[in-house]
């Protein structure tokens, strides 16, 4: 199977765990929209009732096409699961998300829900955090002054370019993304302090301690993992 | 004098200390308005060569129109002297800033300076921080959740309404202002590790281990204090 058949399949299991009358908060990026496809189905098809609670305006747009009721994170008084991608997921299960530049808006969502659940192709595994670069969203004023001190630091930061308009990519509150290439994180709760506390610095990509469901797509189908917490 | 005769003469005071080619950090609010009129003066009387650095519109047009050059702060590789008020001043010198909900981009050109003046009538001083609430900026999406945590806590916050319109509040950064009431402020550290670590709030009003100097406007005559750091 191609990463795409696999990516199908997690996000067709991962709707196998939502259950009538819940409040579900909805991620963003290539596996959530297998899921977000899956989920519209099971609402058309057996008239399931969810509420769902997006992090980003793509996001957003499907679920509305796909008849999915919204409300923001603040209209909810609770929110039972949420289920998103993740970039990297390292062997004691601590994430690196952003590299669809949603970190903020989905770690909001995830540190209001009940339960998290992760969906990934097997690729996203490795044995620690770091080969995938760690995105960290800063206000634009004063941005060059952050990244000089990440450089100082070794942290090896670059601002993210999009692509198609070779300008610095702006997030849904219009703020810079700075990538740090660190290739290995051997103290994950230790940077995270750190980054979180400069000034200019919104939110950083290390989503910790905060998973309790990993579904991973597998050659031989999507392995369910119970994370201990 | 009333605060206002108070305010010029600290504004006026502050000025002295501004040599030829500095390049001088701007704050915001009423006190640092009359410091501006007085840097205005000594450019154009004087001719003196200075570049400013601002901390919000409102600072920016008045320093243009007086004709004083400026920059941003990621421009300039350094900025000699920021002078800036302060909303309340503790005997120990530590700070809250934010009544003009500048606070983000105060701080970001703060700690970017060599060193820090804050300029106040004595009005500003008192003992101990927290009698002014201290201002908490945070994103508009999830900021009910992260205003519930707070109310939890018993932190006392309010969104901060513009009395004009009614609505809340918006920063340059286009996010909310949560004002928290808290009256006596025993730990400033440990309280700003707690806010600045939460989902959702990009910066917090406390200012602390960050002035150098603070002129205080007495009523026979401003006051200056060199803070040993």
């Amino acid at each position: 199977m191609d990463q795409n058949q696999l990516k199908k399949l997690v996000g067709e299991k991962s709707v196998e765990f939502v259950k009538d009358n819940m409040i579900l908060g909805l991620g963003t990026g290539t596996t959530v929209k297998y899921m977000v496809d899956a989920l519209g189905k099971r609402v058309q098809e057996e008239g399931l009732h969810i509420t769902g609670v997006t992090t980003s305006e793509r996001t957003a747009q499907q679920a509305k096409s796909l008849g999915i009721p919204l409300k923001s994170v603040d209209e909810v008084d609770h929110i039972d699961l949420t289920i998103d991608g993740s970039d990297e997921i390292s062997s004691d299960f601590q994430g690196i998300k952003g590299g669809g530049a949603a970190l903020l808006f989905e770690k909001i969502v995830a540190i209001n829900s009940d339960k998290v659940m992760w969906i990934v192709d097997e690729s996203k595994l490795s044995p620690k955090l770091g080969s995938f670069p760690l995105p960290v969203e800063v206000i634009p004023y004063g941005s060059q002054k952050v990244f000089e001190r990440f450089e100082k630091k070794g942290l090896n930061p670059k601002f993210r370019i999009d692509p198609q308009t070779n300008e610095r990519v702006r997030t849904d509150s219009n703020n810079y993304v700075i990538d740090l290439y660190l290739h290995e994180i051997d103290h994950p709760h230790t940077l995270a302090k750190y980054l979180i506390s400069q000034v200019g610095v919104v939110e950083q990509g290390l989503f910790l301690d905060m998973v309790n469901t990993v579904i991973v797509g597998r050659q031989d189908g999507p392995e369910v993992i119970q994370v201990k917490r």
